[in-house]
């Protein structure tokens, strides 16, 4: 089964809000996260870093992954 | 963060069925099952096969892990 | 960084002998497999059972992972 | 099979120097790094950041992990 190990949250502006500082996130195939620590947050892969979540959640289904974050900081932007 | 690779669905009996051949399994922690492909079924680690079964969801959170599971053949027990 | 989850050992014949039982194989790619259990062995994907392995080393580098495993059984074809 | 998700490289000044900017380190239990891309380098889990590597190897044999990494930059400390 192919898989993707990823080291960062790479949200491409898809990253919906559940309620406050809740997202979501949906990514193609099946990925493996870190969850309950923090990680970092880009918009792009080569981006720079726009803040941190903590994953608290992950399902695969359908080669699909789906994240549920909770955003801990976010880099202020002037 | 610590994770379990599995080969195998190891039920210990503590299986839930969803309808028909349709079942859900929780275990601790974070554990990695490969998805949409026949794994076997025991009962315990060291018992016979008691199947086959397609995991087709999987699910991360507070450290256990959830596993959707259909069921595509049986032993039969005599 | 792209991965495979493998739960066999697929030789596709490119097994190589080290000595008496113990083979290492390189595959294409960075691949997850199960060490220091049994692990199904088979010439093609969809082929049938050859025997079965204990993987007790692996090694990624430059996008190939090399395994080398012990054969513990042997299916016997007349 | 235990595995540990490991998104961090945690020196606990156990490194050994290979030569000019190539390091060795070896863990307990079976750990996956991700391959080929920066990450960061602690001295500590919670310390601060000594700098950042890339891993070009890494082996699984007997329940240790050894990762090979090439210093890429380094944090200076007056």
């Amino acid at each position: 089964m192919p898989l993707e190990l990823n080291t960062l949250i790479v949200t491409k502006n898809k990253e919906k809000r559940i309620k406050d500082n809740e997202f979501l996130l949906i990514k193609e195939g099946y990925r493996l996260y870190p969850l309950d620590v923090p990680v970092e947050i880009r918009k792009t892969v080569q981006g720079s870093t726009s803040g941190y979540g903590v994953i608290e959640k992950l399902e695969w289904e359908k080669e699909k992954t789906t994240i549920y974050f909770k955003l801990i900081s976010l880099n202020s932007v002037n």
